[in-house]
C-alpha cells in the first residue's frame, strides 16, 4: 500500500477502505509517513469528506493508536460527556456532581484551556490544594469510592489525534467536520466510558457558527458513537453569549457552587439540568421526565453539593471553599465597565469576550502560559436587558491593572446596544440521538 | 505574513497577492516554509486553481528563483521549443536543424526521459561521443558559431520548480493545470530564449488525455508568456498513437535523419513542418505561408540535415552517422510480433506501448537507471492499417532477449483489431496563441 495511492484516491472523492485508513493512521502514528504527505490527505479530505463509514474507522484507529483506558472494574454503566468549547463553560463542575450524587460513576478526563475558551482542569486547579495530575490507578480508586474524578488527560491517548492535531493546526485543515468529530470521539472512546454525551456549542463563542453546522458535526459524533458501541447522544446548546455571568476560573468556580445550590443564573441551571438529565437518561436511570425530576432533586437536596465537595476533597483541594467561597483566589484589582449609551443589549460577540478575559490573565495566549485564576469578567447584563447609559454592564477583575483598558474596549466593541430588544434567548437548540434530530423549544425541552 | 494564513485563504478560494506568491515561492526554495505546508498548498491549489494573474506571478516567480539564462550575446530572436511528452516524440532532433537552418539561432536545454516518454537529451546520447552535458559559456559559443545547440540543462535553473515538483509528485498533486503550466513556463523563462513555441500533446500517450484539457493547459501557458513578455504559441497535436514509426533512443535517431532527408513517415514529417513553421513565425521570418515554404525548403535542399550534422560535430559526436545510420548502436536482438487476427487497426494505448519499449531498455524504470540505446520498436502497422492475421505488425529490439515475452504481450494487449476502420487521423488539433484558439483541419493547416 502507498501512501501516494491513498491521497489520489481521496482527492478524485472515492472512499478509502478500513485496511487503507488502518495504514494511514498506523503508519502515521509510527513515522512511516511524512507529514507533507499526510497534510495533502487531510486537505483532500477537507475538500472531499470522509463517508460516515470512513469517519467511523478513522476514529477507532485514532482511538486504538495509543493507551486504551479500562474503567470495567467500576461497577455500573460510565457516562462521560464532552463539550466542544465556549466562555463561561463550567457545565463540567455543575453537571457531573449531580451526575454521580444519583448514582452513576463519572471517571472523567478534562482539557485545559486554548485560545479565548477556557478548560474544566484550569478550572478546578483555582480550588487551592486541588489536583488534576492523578496517576491512573488512584484515579479509579477515587471514583469507586466517592462515584467522581474529573482529572487531566493522563498516559498515552490518542497519539494519533494529538499528532494530526499539530498537523492540521498549522496547515488549516482544522475545521472539517469529519476530522473534528473523529479528533473528539477518539480521545472519548480512548477514555473508556461506555456512553457519551457531547455538548455541542453553537453561536460567536462557538467553533461552530451555525446551528447547521453544530447539528452536522453532532450528527457525525453519534455515527461514529453507533459505529464503535459508544451509545452516544448530543445536545445543540447556545454559545451566542456566555454561559451565566461568570467568566474566568476561580469566577466559575464560584458560579458553580451558587447553582450547585439553586442560587445560579437561569440560563446556566436549565443547560446543565438537562445536560445532567441526558447522561442519567444515558446510563438508564429512568426516561427523560424522570432523569431530569432526579437531576432538580439532586440540586435542591445539596445531595449534588456535597458529591463536589468529596471529590475536591478526594483531589486534595480544601473542601472549606465549597461553603466559604471567599477563600478561593481573588483578584487584587478590579473595574467596572459602564454602558456607554441606553439601549437593549441584542448582541455580543462572545468570542471576542473571551478574548477579552485572556487579556485580563484568565486564559493562555501560548500553551506554556500561566494562568491568573483570580481574573475574569462578571457581566452584569445579559443580552435582551435594557441598559441605562453609565451603569454597570460588566466587572473586569485582574492581577494586572495595565489589562483593563485593552480588555475593556474589547468587551465594550463585542456588545450591540439597539433600540429593539433581541429575539428571545434559545438555550438548547436541539438533541441528536440514533434516533435522529429532536429540535428543542427555548428553554431545552422536546 | 504566515503561510498559515495563505493555506487558509487560497483553501477559501481566494486569490493570492503577488507578495503573497513571492512569499510563498522565496519561502520555500530557502526552506524557510516546511513541506508539509506546501503540500497542504498545493492540494488547496489543486482544488481551488489558481486565477491566470496568480499563475502567470507564481512562473515568474519560480523562474526568478534561481540563474537566468541570458542568451542576449546571440544576435536575432532566439526561439524555444518544448513538447508535453510522448512516445515517438523526435521532433526537436527534426525541427531545431530546420529553424536552425533557416537562420533563426536555436539555443534549447532538454531533458531525459522519464516513464513511458523518452527525452532529447538520451536520444542525442546515443549517437556515439555526443555530449550534453556542455559548459554554459561553450554553449553560447556553439550557438553563436553554427546557430545550433541542444544541451542538458545545467546550472541551478528553477530551483523552485525543481523542489515543488519533487513534493507534487509524491503528494498526488502533479495534474494540475495551472501548476504544469508554471513548471513549464519556469522554466523555459530561466532558459532564456525570447519567444517558445509549445508542443502540446494530447491523447492515450499524452499526460492531456482529452483535446479539452491539452487546450486548457495551452491557453494557461499562452497567458504565463504573455505575463513576462515572451511571446508564446502552442500546437495541440495527436498522441493517440506513436509518433512515426520508430521507439527508441538510436532507433528514433535514425527515423529524425530519415525525415530530415525527406524521406521520413508522413506523421512525423508533417508535425515537424508546423512546429518549425511556427518557430520560424515567431521569430518573424514571415507569415505562416512562408514560413512553412522556408520549412520545407530547408529539407529539400539538405539544409537542415547539414545543420544536424554540424550541431553533432559541435558537441563531440561522429557526424558520420549522419550519413551512415548503421553506425548507431545496433540491438543484438530482435523479434518481429505478428497481427493475431484479421483486421484494422483501430486504437493504441500509447502509453502502454512507451511502457513495453521501457521494458525492453528504451527507457528508465528508476531515475538511475541505465538506458539501452539500441532498444526499441518499429511498428509495421500504424491505425487505420488492415492487417492480416500472422503479419508482422512490429518488430522489436534489444539488448535483453528476456525482455520480448513481456513487451510483446504489452504491445499487442495496447492494440485493437477491429471489423471497421477507425475515423481518419488528426495530427494537429489546433493552435493556441494570444489571438485565442484556431482548430485546425487534419493536417495541420487552418
Amino acid at each position: 500500500m502507498r501512501m501516494y495511492d491513498l491521497i489520489l484516491k481521496k482527492r478524485e472523492g472515492q472512499a478509502l477502505t478500513d485496511e487503507e485508513i488502518a495504514f494511514l493512521i498506523s503508519g502515521y502514528t509510527a513515522g512511516e509517513i511524512p507529514d507533507y504527505q499526510m497534510s495533502a490527505m487531510l486537505m483532500a479530505i477537507y475538500f472531499k469528506g470522509l463517508s460516515q463509514h470512513e469517519t467511523g474507522v478513522l476514529t477507532h484507529c485514532m482511538a486504538h493508536s495509543g493507551d486504551m483506558v479500562d474503567l470495567s472494574s467500576i461497577p455500573g454503566i460510565k457516562v462521560d460527556k464532552h463539550s466542544t468549547g465556549g466562555v463561561g463553560d463550567k457545565t463540567t463542575m455543575i453537571v457531573a456532581p449531580i451526575v454521580a450524587s444519583c448514582g452513576v460513576p463519572v471517571a472523567k478526563m478534562s482539557g485545559r484551556g486554548l485560545g479565548h475558551t477556557g478548560g474544566t482542569v484550569d478550572k478546578l486547579e483555582s480550588i487551592p490544594g486541588l489536583r488534576t495530575d492523578i496517576e491512573p490507578q488512584r484515579f479509579l480508586e477515587i471514583v469507586k469510592e466517592i462515584g467522581i474524578a474529573v482529572v487531566g488527560q493522563s498516559g498515552n491517548l490518542a497519539p494519533a489525534d494529538k499528532k494530526l492535531y499539530a498537523l492540521r493546526d498549522v496547515t488549516a485543515t482544522v475545521d472539517s467536520i469529519p476530522l473534528i468529530a473523529a479528533s473528539i470521539m477518539s480521545k472519548k472512546i480512548a477514555a473508556g466510558a461506555d456512553c457519551i454525551l457531547l455538548d455541542v456549542k453553537t453561536g460567536s463563542g462557538a467553533f461552530m457558527k451555525t446551528e447547521e453546522e453544530a447539528i452536522q458535526l453532532a450528527q457525525t459524533m453519534v455515527s461514529i458513537g453507533e459505529h464503535v458501541g459508544r451509545k452516544t447522544v448530543a445536545l445543540i446548546t447556545d454559545m451566542d453569549r456566555p454561559l451565566g455571568r461568570a467568566i474566568g476560573n476561580a469566577l466559575e468556580v464560584q458560579e458553580a457552587l451558587e447553582t450547585l445550590s439553586g442560587q445560579g443564573p437561569e440560563d446556566l441551571t436549565q443547560v446543565c439540568l438537562q445536560l445532567a438529565a441526558n447522561m442519567l437518561y444515558l446510563a438508564e436511570k429512568g426516561d427523560m421526565e424522570e432523569c431530569l425530576k432526579l437531576a432538580q432533586e439532586a440540586v435542591h437536596s445539596g445531595k449534588a453539593k456535597e458529591k463536589f465537595a468529596q471529590m475536591v476533597s478526594a483531589q486534595g483541594g480544601d473542601p472549606s471553599v465549597i461553603f466559604h467561597p471567599e477563600r478561593l483566589a481573588q483578584a487584587p484589582y478590579s473595574q467596572v465597565v459602564t454602558a456607554p449609551i441606553d439601549g437593549y443589549l441584542t448582541h455580543m460577540d462572545t468570542q471576542q469576550c473571551g478574548i477579552a478575559s485572556v487579556l485580563l490573565g484568565a486564559g493562555r495566549e501560548t500553551k506554556e502560559a500561566p494562568i491568573d485564576f483570580s481574573a475574569g469578567i462578571i457581566l452584569k447584563r445579559t443580552i435582551g436587558q435594557w441598559v441605562n447609559q453609565g451603569e454597570p454592564i460588566a466587572v473586569l477583575y485582574s492581577s494586572r491593572p495595565e489589562s483593563f483598558e485593552g480588555a475593556q474596549s474589547l468587551l465594550l466593541q463585542s456588545m450591540t446596544i439597539g433600540d429593539q430588544p433581541p429575539a428571545p434567548e434559545r438555550l438548547i437548540y436541539a438533541r441528536v440521538s440514533s434516533y435522529g434530530v429532536e429540535k428543542m423549544n427555548p428553554h431545552g425541552s422536546n
